[in-house]
């Protein structure tokens, strides 16, 4: 039995009657990152509530916050119901990113590990709602978290009322695995926050919340979106070798550890070949300090690789899920999940000294980087917690292919359309194409290192051309720019599908 | 009598046998912060060397590492020389800016808080030599810091020779002001920064320095380079009655404490303004953690509403140097002077949650910040501190006159042409025109409250018309712009002199 508070047992509602409790207007906080912990079946509920109430004339939408990107099942459902006004603080439904590339859907995309101060600052507004999925509910009523924290601590505080989705999917073995800190505070009552290795625990396992403000529980048992792992292709497994023989090369220098540091990984196709790489890598007992725990990392901690994977949630493919939930009790003591702003937190991040891995959408010679705007207005996901990290790393590493859309467009631009990661935050940039070491480097040098080593062979003689006349051209030549043609080539792909002239 | 261990006393020297010690090649850290603490007279002799190298035909450069910017007799001096090879992590010199900027000097930009912890991973190089300036040394061989401390903790710890300066201008009562931490590590072995309040001491009041590794020490008597202090003008006044506004009106939502947060501002007449206006606010037992204590702030100290001032450095006036080493003893107790790497770490900044004042150079409608590229590509200064502050403030402003020179340049511009501090890192912009308060809106919702308040009215109607016209034009419409466009501003400032068509 998964509710053991007796007296909690008699808000077991239907997700309809939990959804009804939703207000046009409200602001509701979900839970859910990158498709592991989200509701599964109030959001579906309020989505045809939603359809229905614009069929009969009526005004309806919502204020969504989560803790990241979540299932077709919330930000899928309610986008295409058109029934959010207001997201934040990230999204990758392809539904919802059409809706607000449209100017159909405000997004405010943050720093993953400010929203939950932010919530408490106040300037976002009252949080009339949380929905968060859970694994139980304990006798003394503490919650059970699930297969992401997220913000989920911060909107049970925070709501005026709680609706939660008891998922009998998620395995009853996710009890004791999670870390909550409720040692936060606003300012000037803000502490350290004592977490010193990655394997440090400093909070409770449960989530608290007021039992009064609890107004209906649903229980579902729906798998969480868990996405299809595909192998390394050629780029990924070269863009991984390059980064590996650069952390060797760094060992060897002495200027990292054996063991390296904890490892912060975005999620995809790069970020996992980089993980498959280590388990034939010379590095041992490794640790990662990361947003979330993806497949190859299972691989590193059956290896005995990895000692250690801190996260804030699990971003699996579906048989990497189905292992771990049958193996939960083996993996527990190996793995941590916290709340988004511990995950995230600067001041562990750079304590820890962190090397991050991000992806990129572009980057320009002076390793400028865009993780979030195609052609500069467009956005395709958000910032996430990559400024969190790659502020703070020890080594701030960014991966991409040296093109996108079949070489229509080249990753390395004369000028990034839209800036996420300024260069004091870009220490590597690779590709498949090679590693460009920027630290250390003044401007002028990253650019000569930027277009040696990392941009594809079709594109760099134009990018020389460009910064040989910037250098003669440009107003001044601490970063050397030509006004007139430093989104030339991005003003070229919208007009003619392709940055080649 | 200054230098009261007996053994160093033999190592007094001249500045020219001094700088004799520094090769060809060397990187050489010297101390300096805002034009207070730097050397005054090694740098001279070192000049004058290169420059009669130089004539003799041969090659004489350093790569020079400071705390921030300097005086004219160290940057000024040594660029005027050409004896500048590489230069970190700032500089505000003219003479320096224009051999940057004309592509004879490489220059490094850093984060201010990121000095000390990369000089220690080590992909910056070795440090040769060290010439730090100092009040005197104690009989056990501590130094006592002068009227900055910067990095000189550790270019003293690093360097492998270190010259001294001991300038009988500065007060010999600076002894004990200072807070010198010695708790910092590279990870794995980072703990916790023990300050939770701006007026914790968490070190001793001394450097220490192998007096082994003391090569020369030279006696100077010169003044800092304090810059003159003009009043507010009615542009920096208008800025400032804002900012006081607007954080009233955070006190009476219940959003910030009536005495505030711990108060960051950078240097000049904007800056001062606002420290001005505080002397007649309705806040009281205001704090300051921040970079610099300047002009400003000693009123605040003496009308007893700025019960404490933690900074790296003093950058004040000529007149206000006299004030405070007159009265040293008594403004001791209230002030604190700590390695940058302290009054700045992210950790602690956010931790105090600083409410942060930083200048700019232009900011563009969707609220990207450029604090560094005059037109995207001419050096200014650097980044400084900014970056330290505005990730993690509380509060991150940034306040600029809407126009500058002359009313050519607008400050709110369709596209920053370089980006320092991205949206999500600029929650209030303001200028005379008045104040946008970004917290918690999407990007078009920028948009239209940065055009309607803080643009010129003279560019208010091209920026309208420009927005207008991206929400039709544009790739996406999360950020709208029109891509053939959005640097033409800076573009035509070039070619014509002006922004306006
Ligand atoms: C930048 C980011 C989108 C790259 O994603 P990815 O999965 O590694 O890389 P992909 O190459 O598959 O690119 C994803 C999409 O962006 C497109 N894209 C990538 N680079 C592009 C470019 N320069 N121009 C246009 N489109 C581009 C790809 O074509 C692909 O589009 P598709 O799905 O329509 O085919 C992703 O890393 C991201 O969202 N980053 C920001 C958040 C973050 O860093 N989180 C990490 C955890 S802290
Ligand atoms: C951005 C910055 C240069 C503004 O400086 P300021 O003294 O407040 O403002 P000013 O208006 O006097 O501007 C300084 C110069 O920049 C020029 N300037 C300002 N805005 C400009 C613009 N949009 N285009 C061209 N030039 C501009 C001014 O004309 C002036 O030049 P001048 O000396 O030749 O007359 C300064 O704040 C800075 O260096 N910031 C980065 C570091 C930092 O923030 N440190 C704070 C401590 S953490």
């Amino acid at each position: 039995m998964r509710i053991r508070h007796a007296g909690l047992r008699s808000r077991v509602t239907s997700a309809e009657d939990a959804a009804a409790i939703i207000r046009n207007g409200d602001t509701v906080g979900m839970s859910g990152f990158t498709g592991s912990g989200y509701p599964k079946a109030v959001p579906l509920a309020l989505a045809d509530r939603i359809v229905a109430e614009h069929g009969a004339g009526n005004p309806f939408k919502v204020r969504m916050w989560t803790g990241a990107s979540t299932g077709p099942e919330l930000d899928g459902a309610l986008a295409k119901a058109d029934g959010i006004d207001f997201r934040l603080p990230y999204n990758s439904d392809p539904i919802a990113r059409d809706r607000i590339n449209r100017g159909e859907m405000k997004y405010f995309d943050m720093h993953l590990s400010q929203v939950a101060p932010m919530a408490w600052q106040g300037f976002l507004g009252d949080l009339d709602v949380a929905v968060v999925e859970i694994v139980g509910i304990r006798e003394d009523g503490s919650l059970i978290p699930s297969s992401s924290v997220g913000n989920n601590k911060t909107w049970l505080d925070r709501a005026k009322k709680v609706i939660l989705e008891v998922n009998g999917w998620q395995s009853e073995a996710l009890e004791g695995m999670h870390d909550i800190y409720y040692g936060t505070a606003l300012p000037p009552e803000r502490v350290p926050i004592p977490l010193v290795r990655p394997d440090d625990r400093i909070g409770q396992d449960t989530l608290r919340c007021d039992p009064d403000k609890i107004v209906a529980i649903v229980e579902t048992d729906k798998p969480d979106r868990n996405a299809p792992f595909s192998p390394p292709d050629a780029t990924a497994s070269a863009i991984a070798g390059h980064i590996l023989e650069f952390l060797g090369h760094e060992v060897r220098m002495g200027r990292l550890p054996a063991s390296l540091l904890p490892i912060q990984s975005g999620v995809g196709n790069i970020a996992n070949a980089v993980l498959s790489g280590l388990v034939d890598s010379p590095f041992e007992r490794l640790t990662s300090y990361t947003e979330v725990i993806q497949d190859g990392m299972l691989d590193l901690l059956d290896e005995g690789k990895l000692t250690m994977a801190s996260a804030t949630a699990f971003s699996l493919s579906p048989e990497a899920a189905e292992r771990i939930n049958a193996e939960m009790h083996r993996y527990r003591g190996k793995m941590i999940l916290r709340p988004q702003e511990i995950s995230n937190h600067p001041e562990i991040v750079r304590r820890l000294g962190c090397i991050a891995m991000n992806g990129l959408i572009e980057a320009d010679i002076y390793g400028a980087v865009n993780s979030t705007h195609v052609m500069g207005s467009r956005i395709q996901n958000g910032i996430g917690g990559s400024g969190d990290f790659a502020r703070n790393a020890y080594i701030s590493i960014f991966m991409t292919p040296s093109t996108a859309k079949n070489g229509a467009i080249s990753a390395i631009v004369p000028q990034a359309s839209h800036v996420d990661h300024i260069s004091q935050d870009v220490q590597v940039i690779v590709t498949e194409q090679g590693l460009a070491d920027l630290r250390g480097l003044s401007p002028r040098e990253k650019a000569q290192t930027i277009i040696a080593n990392c941009a594809h062979p079709t594109y760099r003689p134009m990018l020389e051309d460009y910064y040989a006349r910037a250098q003669t051209e440009s107003f001044g030549l601490q970063s050397p720019s030509i006004l007139s043609e430093a989104l030339s080539w991005h003003d070229r792909f919208v007009k003619t599908g392709t940055m080649m002239p």
